[in-house]
């Protein structure tokens, strides 16, 4: 049964904030912590690069040495050696000599810069040089990119690709991230089935939701199993129970609301503590929370797209926030291709269809209406103190690629 | 060598566009298929919902039978049976009659709306209501959702989650899509050496290409393997032939420019055919690209920025569409905070710092400096026809979060 009365989106939010966790840390290697949350500062080992490096293929010498060269008026060189990419020189470079060099190489005590091979031709040992270049030209210096010592990255960074470069180059081949949250998604429904192509019978309806939620469970980066239960108080009693030994998080589907049959509440009641049951918002009023063994358990529609929607509104932040990693709506505004009606005290998120200028909400969109999703990329939110909005206003926006992990 | 002129961006990637290769598809368990792309139509077995269903939990009666019922006039029902979730109820509801129903079972004949249990009291088998309902209300009609014969998604469709909901509730268990391309990426360099927090011997760099490309090859669905070996025409060589058997698509790092160990374009114009090599782009106008055996090779600069760059520019969009999936840079408008300069004839994608309204291009950008991409969420393109920009101007903008599969 609903609470007396409907929670705001606020206070429910809040109380699940009070109750977030965070995963503990796990040393993984460097190659598999793409799309993981740093767990600790990385502090550089060396520098990078770790010596004054060609940035070009051509003759590392001094820059001085070139001044007035051009075309018209080439000037002579002479090589002294000849560096590949991983070698050493330890040469020292005179006055008017140079060493061929690759992209990448040392440049050799005594040269500053170094001269495209484009510029140059040669015979034997000898060096023909059309253009000047600066000292310091085509050198990337030593620690231009990190010097040894440096924080190059705070705890709770995000490693995207280029953090893995980073995080290399600093030295390390192992990194400290939060542990992946081990989340149990159980579905209730004596009306559910699986997905077939044969006839399905009578009051029996395709199980859908075990495949969404999966699916926003990957989008959250967390590891994940789903059961299927039957609607009694026993049967979930026991599937809740069970799975607080073993996981981080519980999620359920269906029975939220108060008929018969509709028993997953009452069982977060008796083994825990309900935190609210009930939001004004839509779709999704059913939505609940509670906690049991210390440990969250959202309660989700049954019908999918409520389901969907509550999971955006409530989880993910949740989800992020448990390892390491901030979360908020990046919200937009856009204009209003349609009028939306809302009303007082309930906050709306209606699924629309936005580009980079205007939003057009999904006219069809009943709480079972799955294409409603698939037709749109974005919620307009309408705020609990805005009563809808006329054609042509500007509407807040949230795009579901910005939910992703 | 470089090819003797520098290819434009746009001739470099109609090279590419000319050799795309799209895969075969495999038929995979729904439950894999998130983030796959359809290489079928979906059609539906099934109308969804496949009954007229109950949207909320209460009773089930004619709605002409509520006509007038109010707190202060309420009326009176007779409960005829119950119907819990997943069951069926053969009753027709006759003149005053009304069945208990949950959220999702089937309304049975002759009722033809839902009244909320909120707004009535029961006695026995009396049923006291204090709320009227309109025939139709709380009653999702049959195949609202999706109707059975319906082409609800077609091929070449991403399968986000909501995609993953429609499927299911389609009837379809298995589904047919574009196979993942299997990628070698052969890392070249004598001078490269793993990550390690022990001092590194004179000459060598760590190779951090490994961990970005890898992390990019990832953000694009694809399967990967990734192998290092020395500067040796023979060993690349040895190295891309073995790979061509087994791969799909072959991308290097390093040798490919014009020094002594450079070897990566010599060896694909001796198994194969170059298409292109050096593009008027900064960073990473060393980029190449050939054919050999029929499958794309990309070789990348060994400066970790420009390879990056590279692979953003060059092979996403061709490992999308070898998925079936549609790709083109998502360019927005942004205010520039600083003045950029440029140069006519070449592209510049200037690692930036944007928000929704402004973009600051990040200002310490040598082609090795991996902090810039950092520093980055967005590129900056410059225009081939464009000189720079001053403070103040609009430019384009491509966020890295759109680059992403």
């Amino acid at each position: 049964m609903f609470l007396s009365k409907l929670d705001s989106l606020k206070d429910a939010l809040k109380l699940i904030e009070n109750n977030q966790k965070v995963m503990d840390y796990e040393e993984i290697p460097l190659k598999d912590a793409h799309k993981r949350v740093l767990a600790e500062d990385i502090i550089s080992f060396h520098d990078s690069p770790p010596f004054d490096k060609s940035a070009m293929d051509g003759f590392a010498l001094k820059g001085v040495n070139t001044f007035g060269a051009s075309q018209s008026n080439p000037k002579h060189l002479k090589i002294v050696d000849s560096i590949g990419a991983g070698d050493f020189c330890d040469k020292t470079i005179g006055e008017n000599e140079a060493i061929v060099i690759a992209t990448g190489s040392p440049v050799p005590e005594g040269a500053d810069a170094v001269l495209m091979k484009e510029y140059t031709t040669t015979q034997g040992d000898e060096l023909t040089i059309y253009s000047q270049v600066t000292p310091g030209e085509n050198v990337s210096p030593k620690a231009e990119d990190i010097s040894k010592g440096d924080v190059v990255l705070s705890k709770n960074t995000f490693i995207r690709y280029q953090e893995m470069g980073l995080i290399a180059s600093a030295g390390y081949n192992t990194v400290k991230v939060f542990k992946k949250p081990k989340v149990k998604v159980i579905i209730t429904g004596n009306e559910l089935v699986e997905p077939t192509k044969e006839e399905i019978s009578k009051a029996k309806i395709i199980n859908s939701n075990q495949y969404t939620i999966g699916s926003m469970l990957e989008d959250c980066g967390v590891i994940f199993d789903i059961c299927h239960v039957k609607d009694s108080f026993e049967e979930v009693k026991e599937a809740i129970l069970e799975s607080l030994e073993e996981y981080d998080v519980i999620m359920t589907t269906g029975g939220t609301a108060i008929s018969k049959g509709d028993v997953v509440l009452d069982v977060v009641g008796d083994i825990g503590e309900i935190l609210f049951h009930g939001v004004s918002i839509r779709p999704g009023k059913p939505i609940g929370a509670g906690i049991a063994n210390d440990k969250m358990i959202f309660t989700f529609s049954g019908q999918p797209v409520a389901a969907m929607s509550q999971f955006d509104i409530f989880a993910r932040k949740y989800l992020f926030n448990m390892q390491g990693r901030d979360f908020n709506f990046h919200i937009v505004q856009r204009e209003s291709l349609l009028k939306i009606p809302s009303q007082l005290g309930r906050t709306d998120f209606i699924r629309a269809f936005s580009d980079d200028d205007f939003a057009r909400h999904v006219l069809n969109r009943g709480s079972g209406i799955i294409r409603s999703m698939v037709e749109a990329n974005s919620y307009i939110i309408i705020d609990e103190n805005d009563e809808g909005y006329q054609k042509g206003d500007i509407v807040d926006v949230v795009f579901f690629d910005s939910l992703i992990w």
